[in-house]
């Protein structure tokens, strides 16, 4: 159900041709009764023109409907495709009887090529004619690219349901990467609500995972709440949403770094014992990132030696985060490897899908986690052969 | 002729059974006329034993010899792995009637694994032994680990000499990676002086380099200057001499690149129109650095989308240096494939083993430029099959 899981939400996806594959490649979600709204866009100072147009819109109205393509990124396509993302919000809100501000563009696919119009606005037609309740499922799978399989979340609050879909694959990391990811939920916020509660659910989740640390042009997390669960709002009602949202968020996070390209395990980073979380955080990022831990991943060599390396290497202003190798101790799935600087000559065995990585650096309070995926064959190969 | 290029330098390289594949694993370079000398070392906040305890010794002594061995990196081994190195130091300073402190000690391989000390004392003793004008080749050979060969270099002025050898392989990144490097020159500097020539000639050489952004614990830089060639000093021939030394540092660098682990091709990426060269810095570290760009180039795919995405991500303060997609132009090899925020269309034919992607930002005067090699399943092969 992803997206159409909470009541008063429509979605469809269908095949418009942009992908060369045949692939579905032209979602459309909206909410039927009036939506309040938030998002997250991509750090990159290149950002796609659907980023650009979409923010615009977000700044003067709230966005009712989102229309994701996938087959092409429309970025770095200059004034042209500005002006098709703009042509696509305008058909998307002419179907819909809205305006074109209230409706948000994403895009995901290869950079520098433009968005083939003719085939996205009967796409956009098509969508708009084939919303429904069952559409959920169908929205999520037009928007992959190289993921092997859709990404949905449901969580169910008391009276309410947050729904989410996602995609992922390459290009995954920290700052939000082509990744996009729309959240559903018929939850009531007011007017200019919907980003205090989405960016520390996205703080804890798509912000701290990472498949290979490239970051994208296209990123985006929009989150639409449309109050038609009709729920009274309570402190402890707010709290639950939040806690909802957090873990449809990581969930979604979590799929993303499992399906990441090429990925065989998902690597399970924690940070605790830093001088303050922001170290913990840079720390954890660095190990998230290093190829040499990541191939050994693949290997599954609990190589602890790489770990250190790279946890001593974490950049932090202009040198690396604070760190004491006679205080730090790592652990692989639960076994300690490394022991306030020394090694306990203990080799676990690591098997399966997912490894736990423990780092404690003793120093303080601050903590961290990140999830990453492992890099193999099939990342080279995926990104070789493929032009993204 | 490497190390033993400059008049007055002797060196060795002989078999100590450290390598388990029996492979040439300890090196000694000695100046025999009162030499004065500097390094730089990993920034890494994890050090190995030898750069904990030679940082020690240059602190109080100008460095005679160096020895270093290969198989294993002492790192990660606690106060046994600190006396071992002492150890090291103080068999090499009773073999050539040095004091201890007049030796710097370097290992290189695998993290956590002690240094075998019978076979590193014996080896100590043959290498001291046969230490040879000749044996700058032998030294040169015995510190690799998964280097595919020797890497030395020798640039020759007005009346003095500049030799180097390095070794290279995994781990290789601006910070100083598992890389070592021992330069030597007969060209005269008084005690104090040598770390001015040094830092400049590593800034713009092993500093610009990167093979998988990783950054290990044992990093070292050694120049040693005797001054056997008698040459007088002058403005000129200081600079004469700054060149040589920048000249032996920067091919050792590229060879290093170019034996990366897995590596087929040399990425030569320089940035120019920066708002400042920190920032030009930070952007050719970012693209150089980018896995993405990096299998791009492996399969020989002038990407430049992925190099815009890579780019517009660099990290600078708490956010991503200065760009602006509309004054960016991106070249593969010379022919222009982006000009100022819009694709060309023109595609390069990407050949051979080295490919240069040059990028001007249109903001200011700022340039760098560094070398990187790609990510190749040789790569995955190699590092999640040994353990380093």
């Amino acid at each position: 159900m992803s997206v159409t899981a909470p009541q008063g939400f429509r979605a469809a996806g269908v095949a418009a041709g942009i992908r060369p594959s045949g692939s579905p490649d032209v979602a459309l979600v909206r909410s039927l009764p009036a939506a309040v709204g938030a998002a997250l866009w991509t750090a990159n100072r290149v950002q796609a023109a659907p980023v650009v147009v979409s923010r615009r819109h977000l700044a003067v109205a709230e966005p009712q409907a989102v229309v994701i393509n996938a087959g092409t990124a429309n970025a770095a396509t200059g004034a042209a495709g500005e002006a098709d993302a703009v042509a696509t919000a305008e058909a998307v809100a002419a179907e819909l009887d809205l305006v074109p501000e209230q409706v948000l563009v994403l895009s995901t696919g290869v950079i520098g090529v433009p968005l083939p119009m003719e085939r996205m606005l009967a796409g956009v037609h098509a969508a708009s004619r084939s919303l429904s309740v069952e559409g959920g499922d169908a929205a999520a799978s037009a928007i992959l690219t190289t993921d092997s399989g859709p990404k949905t979340a449901v969580a169910e609050g008391d009276g309410f349901v947050v729904g989410g879909m996602a995609k992922g694959a390459g290009m995954i990391h920290p700052r939000l990467a082509t990744m996009l990811a729309v959240l559903t939920t018929d939850y009531p916020l007011a007017a200019g609500e919907a980003d205090r509660f989405l960016r520390p659910a996205v703080e804890v989740s798509f912000n701290r995972i990472s498949v290979d640390g490239d970051c994208s042009t296209n990123d985006a997390v929009v989150l639409l709440a449309n109050g038609e669960s009709g729920v009274a709002r309570t402190a402890a009602s707010d709290e639950s949403f939040a806690a909802a949202l957090t873990t449809v968020c990581r969930e979604l996070a979590r799929m993303i770094v499992a399906d990441g390209e090429g990925a065989t395990v998902v690597l399970e980073i924690s940070v605790a014992g830093a001088a303050s979380d922001e170290q913990a955080d840079a720390i954890a990022r660095r190990v998230a990132t290093s190829p040499l831990v990541k191939t050994a991943a693949f290997g599954r060599d609990p190589n602890w030696g790489r770990v250190l390396a790279a946890a001593g290497s974490a950049p932090w202003n202009d040198g690396f985060a604070e760190l004491d190798p006679d205080r730090l101790s790592v652990s692989f799935d639960g076994v300690t490897v490394f022991e306030r600087g020394a090694p306990t000559g203990r080799v676990p065995r690591l098997e399966g899908t997912a490894c736990r990585v423990e780092l404690d650096l003793g120093l303080g309070p601050g903590t961290s986690a990140y999830l990453a995926s492992d890099l193999t064959y099939d990342y080279v190969r995926i990104n070789a052969e493929y032009t993204t």
